[in-house]
């Protein structure tokens, strides 16, 4: 059955001086005229599947049950990688195997997934460069015009990709995890969630290289402009940030940063 | 009573390769699955409010009545400062207030203004560093969806915040402003209202720093390839620009640059 | 007639931070409320009229017939060139009259063209420097809306405006094109249609300067990440790529550059 305005998001790394992505939605609204289409992010770096991963893994709690999320990050194209469609927690996911799910999966559980095998929901010529266009988008706009996830082609059963993703240390009262994304304020991303800081918020010390920043604070501007600080990101994470600065670039700091936690004896 | 399509426009800080606006725009669709969603304008500098003031004072007046502009530029999120929605001239606002309706409103009357109280139209739970997702984009949604003003919190009585803004100084047969915004072609928008320059267009001259620019254009072609021109931007104020180049790369001007026109004898 | 949700596309020199794209989309949505807009592509090279035609021709065929695109790159706005409105292939154009349907002719017939000279439908006050917000926008829209293409002017007797477009020289055993369009990726997509190429893909060595590729790929992960490769693209011609890198940077090539390409004697 199908939802009047079927929602379906976009993540890539096209550009927007590019026509990727709009021939994309071209072809998704081939099938789907009245699809909404929500851009989620593109202009990542070229191949950057862990961004991908991470990218998912921090915004599809803020779109409703159903949507469709359609990821083309995917430096294999027309190579012997698979594309798949799954059911992960409350939403859909289109994209190669290779590895985009990744991160999701520490969320949330995959329910099913299918091999996309069934041309008869792609385009009838089918570029071996961009199946973004001729596989994934038409096969997004399909499910959300109604067809059920099992037309697309045969229930997967062994392992899909995984990428390798870089976990915290624990040991006595430090955490040592790392940066995993920069967003353009220069805000770092790291590893560590918020779970892992329990006490009282002035209990804890950050280090990033020679730099420490003491005390968790709430929000930005809790700290004067300028100033570093320590806070609980909107996905849950711990995130080091400049008050109204940028902290990658004040820090030197980037994906793979070393950051190390410690509480303080009390 | 709400409308089909209601028109809600996002005004942001966010990059194109974060998924912040898409995390937004999934909120709003979330309560409003109909809406119609247009990218106002993203990338503005980080924390830049005097650029969003100008962009929405330039630019609401292209959208239908009842349209509803979402405006996320907020270095203050978390902090007291308030949340509020708005009625100003035609349109709708949904925003922190931090001056993001200074500019707007020396050309429409504020109507009415309510601060955002009620968390029972916000998300569950409220990250103090996004409320664009949880507060403002939900509230822009219910309202699309039909809520009335007041249901989002009690009428604002003491003044909004104003950001400062620079004003023309005019002495006998000059006018004294300044660059106010620079768009992407380099195009210098001044703080000087088409309707200070009457009289023959022949009859004006134009000084940016040692650069002087004799008599009004009406559009770029007027002027040869590469030479400098005053005409009247697309938002009825002074524009220096240089047709086919970018004047702001090649007079070193920007945001703040003095502008002086002077009115010739005649 | 009028369909339910007409498709828009729009192909604009506006950038992501002005607000430009977003009051066209205003002025669209102000006739025709239920239209679906897609971003084709924005940010193109200021006033690059052969980028926008070739963006065109590339992308057109994955959307729809009846799809309306509209394309602003316009130096010349303002001035005495025209607006057209026109029918070629399956699809409908609205655009300045300055070369901007030059690439799409050379594969589909241009139907019929109109002058656009009702300002009936236009905005009440043109502003002389934004057609595309006062004209173009809003008679996209009114087409999408139902009203007839020849409710907009005249039809146009006399030749639309071509650019140049740069030929393929063909000489015995070699085909000596160049480097059209590079995209965000840095591939460089040539003018050598992929029918000039037939006979067996090893057959064919590829010269770019002093550097040189042998036979021709099906897609980027047949050859070593850094390697350099040949592929026909997914708009059909020859492109020049570096597996999982970025050819225009390597081997400093852009627009204008030089592919020289031969068969070996069988």
């Amino acid at each position: 059955m199908s939802s009047r305005f079927p929602l379906i998001t976009l993540l890539t790394d096209f550009g927007s001086h590019d026509t990727y992505v709009g021939q994309m939605k071209g072809a998704i609204l081939s099938v789907c005229p009245d699809a909404q289409l929500v851009d989620l992010a593109h202009e990542l770096a070229p191949g950057d599947i862990p961004a991908a991963a991470i990218a998912w893994a921090d915004a599809v709690r803020a779109f409703p049950p159903g949507t469709i999320h359609l990821g083309v990050v995917d430096p294999g194209v027309g190579s012997e990688r698979r594309g798949i469609a799954a059911e992960i927690g409350d939403w859909k996911f289109v994209c190669p195997d290779n590895g985009l799910l990744t991160m999701l999966r520490q969320t949330w559980p995959l329910l099913r997934a299918v091999e996309l095998r069934n041309p008869q929901w792609w385009q009838r010529a089918v570029s071996p460069v961009f199946h973004g266009r001729d596989v994934f988008g038409p096969v997004a706009g399909h499910w959300a015009a109604g067809r059920d996830l099992l037309d697309f082609g045969p229930m997967i059963v062994d392992p899909l990709i995984q990428i390798p993703i870089p976990v915290p240390e624990t040991g006595g009262r430090t955490v040592v995890g790392q940066v995993i994304a920069v967003d353009r304020f220069g805000n770092l991303r790291t590893n560590i969630v918020a779970a892992r800081l329990i006490g009282p918020s002035e209990g804890w010390t950050f280090e990033i290289g020679p730099h420490t920043v003491r005390g968790l604070s709430r929000y930005f501007g809790e700290q004067p402009a300028g100033m570093p600080l320590a806070l609980i990101g909107s996905h849950g994470f711990l995130e080091i940030a400049v008050n109204q600065g940028n902290a990658a670039q004040q820090w030197n700091a980037a994906v793979g940063t070393t950051v190390r936690v410690t509480q303080s004896k009390t």
